[in-house]
């Protein structure tokens, strides 16, 4: 389909085209520091406090009611308004904006109203764009689950007897969700240096093998009551939309802690999401077959189609201090055997409460073969090849100064990008320790 | 110590005598059905968004800035005050009820006020003391972790390497944590019916081995930001106060699930915890050592002193459809080998934000002989033999209907009882599944 063609100058290259509309929160950086909802379009964001107080919603009456959605500092109100209402405020935005709007006296010919409501976006900071209720993680990539499975147990026992029946998840830290840009500090923790040594001792100090975890993260727009699963059927409703997710490993950490109650401090550290939330409408056109399970699954996961993970490209930079910068990986969103709507309704299926602004991990996302892993444990095969880096750099873990960039986008037609923009984040040194 | 007299008539065997003044969230049964924060006192409790309003606190002026607390319908405004200004309120009521009060004028002799702000209990409804920002469940009831290994891998390897060594804990769901007296559904999911068969294939159903866990939940009231750990020595601050918690189990889920990253649906359908947080100071008193610990800790562990658990004296009844009432443990608070303060320091050494409002479960709290277990997995020796109950009666697991109530208590002094009144729950049968 041609791109959508608009009056305000939108880079060809955008990954916030007319075709995406993705929402997040914003302050100016110069002067209004309150947070509000707002839409990122090409270099721009659309200010919907300002929108909505400068009459821009006019020619969207039904959302007269709402518009209170729009003076709050997270996403969670205009999210919990529900699917339909995403579809007709994306529709209406995308229209206001395309060339031959019906309303062209809203904003196209409204000098005022852009003044005060479209801001550049280098003037403005992204802030985290819901209020994280819960956050779980599960394990749906199943190239990186048989990959790190394969280094502690070897392939044959790689994946254990219950993965291709359950979608595998475990609750993470929701107070550690931060947006895009937060700098990440190296953990402390206990390590066992000599895994091999009895007794086992640990000694503390800061990880040593900080890793990362490319992952995709669904935010939720619906709540269940306890007690009442989420029918798979219905779980795509309770999907507001996406982001591109980094969660931060400290592998050493989490080997010695995780048996038997699994991850805690290796991961609750920090958690990093892309500031702006794609709707679940804009990745609709990149729907993709998950990959392969032969498993008989339990009617409760079957769902009515299986095109139901995103044909999302992805990919992960790693920026060293000195500045020199190597794509480590290229993958694909697709590599996951297990989906958004399959993990509400396993997550909710013995009546567990979910609600908008819950987040729910992918797992990392890797390639059946080397060119796009999700893990430095992955690429290192678990820290014992070094990753070449441009400049004759090396590296097996995380060290400090490094900055980790992903990437997602959708399509590759110039000037109808649906992507997500960046998921940045930089390691500062642990703290000394007394 | 002699008890606290007070103007007011408050049973001996009452739970809130004037030792205690513990806090929470009601609402009155006929009337005003907002929330608020209140104290227990007695069978009466002082609802104290009508006591501020009605100049109760005119006698403790440095409250007067932040009196708002009071109209919140959670506890987390208060609790986020601090240590001493709990001390200073709770002192301040305890000098209030007290015969010999410094303020008659208050409320002892204003029959106006306690008109407004003392009701009788059973005329008013609690609800979840605080907004639950995240919940950790640990595991420091060494006799239940030993208990629980043996069952799963024999007595010589009951206890994982890492256990003296880390507080071990796991995040858990704080969507479904609930007030005493919400009813529990039977969760429906995954289950092995046969572990030995080869390949494993799970069927789907309501669970068959629902079980109970016996554990001290801790609430915060301060916060640390990302990336800044709290020391052992300033962890105490940290605390709020405490509630009674049962952490409700599907072993037969759990079991299934957890390989490799822990209790997912096995746990998540729903926590229970008491109503009245018990605040830090009125358990002081009540004192304990844990339990040894021959390791030696890594210094961000090592306490000042030992005695950082408390002697509190818990008992569970289990009372069946047909009404009739067992005792079935009748254990202590001090069989902790890790005290709260650890489990702060452990939680955030690598940067874990932690927030007012956060529950810290202790984990299933047993006796080492049989007469105090936390489970009935304990008791059941894993679902092998029955556990007697009155009447002829018999459980492995629990029946739907069947109610747990457990109660704890401190102190054995008539009239000077500090108690958590009672956490019950009701297990209602699991939804049929398409």
């Amino acid at each position: 389909m041609a791109p959508l063609k608009s009056w305000l100058s939108i880079p060809s290259d955008s990954h916030f085209s007319l075709s995406n509309i993705p929402f997040g929160i914003i302050t100016s950086k110069y002067s209004q520091t309150e947070k509000r909802p707002a839409v990122a379009i090409g270099d721009h964001v659309l200010d919907l406090q300002a929108f909505a107080t400068g009459d821009g919603f006019s020619g969207l009456p039904s959302l007269k009611p709402h518009l209170s959605v729009f003076s709050q500092p997270t996403l969670n109100a205009f999210a919990a308004l529900g699917q339909p209402v995403h579809r007709e405020v994306r529709k209406y935005l995308q229209d206001l904006f395309s060339d031959t709007t019906s309303h062209p006296q809203i904003l196209k010919d409204n000098t005022a109203l852009q003044k005060s409501a479209l801001l550049p976006k280098h003037e403005t900071k992204t802030h985290l764009p819901m209020q994280i209720g819960d956050y779980t993680d599960f394990y749906a990539g199943v190239n990186h689950a048989f990959n790190a499975g394969s280094l502690f147990r070897g392939p044959a026992n790689a994946l254990q007897p219950n993965y291709y029946h359950i979608p595998i998840g475990y609750h993470g830290r929701a107070s550690t969700v931060v947006v895009s840009g937060t700098t990440i500090r190296r953990p402390n923790g206990q390590l066992l240096l000599d895994p091999t040594a009895d007794p086992k001792v640990p000694t503390f100090g800061p990880s040593r093998r900080l890793d990362i975890e490319l992952e995709l993260g669904c935010l939720l727009c619906k709540a269940n009551p306890m007690g009442e699963p989420v029918p798979i059927k219905e779980a795509e409703q309770s999907i507001f939309g996406f982001v591109l997710m980094n969660d931060w490993s400290a592998r050493d950490i989490q080997a010695w802690e995780y048996v038997p109650l699994g991850p805690f401090n290796g991961k609750n550290f920090g958690t990093t999401i892309s500031a702006w939330v794609v709707l679940f409408d804009a990745l609709e056109p990149y729907r993709a077959d998950k990959l392969p399970n032969e498993t008989k699954l339990l009617p409760y996961l079957v769902e009515p189609r299986n095109d139901t993970v995103f044909d999302i490209q992805l990919e992960v930079d790693l920026t060293t201090p000195d500045g020199s910068t190597t794509t480590i990986s290229k993958g694909t969103g697709k590599n996951l055997v297990w989906s958004f709507p399959q993990m509400i309704a396993h997550h909710s299926v013995g009546g567990c409460a979910m609600q908008p602004g819950d987040l729910l991990g992918s797992g990392t996302i890797s390639t059946k073969d080397d060119s796009g892993l999700g893990s430095l444990l992955e690429m290192s095969a678990g820290g014992k090849k070094e990753i070449m880096l441009a400049g004759m750099d090396v590296r097996k873990f995380l060290k400090d100064g490094d900055t980790i960039t992903i990437r997602g986008v959708c399509g590759g037609e110039p000037g109808a990008l649906v992507g997500f923009g960046e998921c940045v984040g930089t390691i500062e040194s642990a703290i000394p320790f007394p």
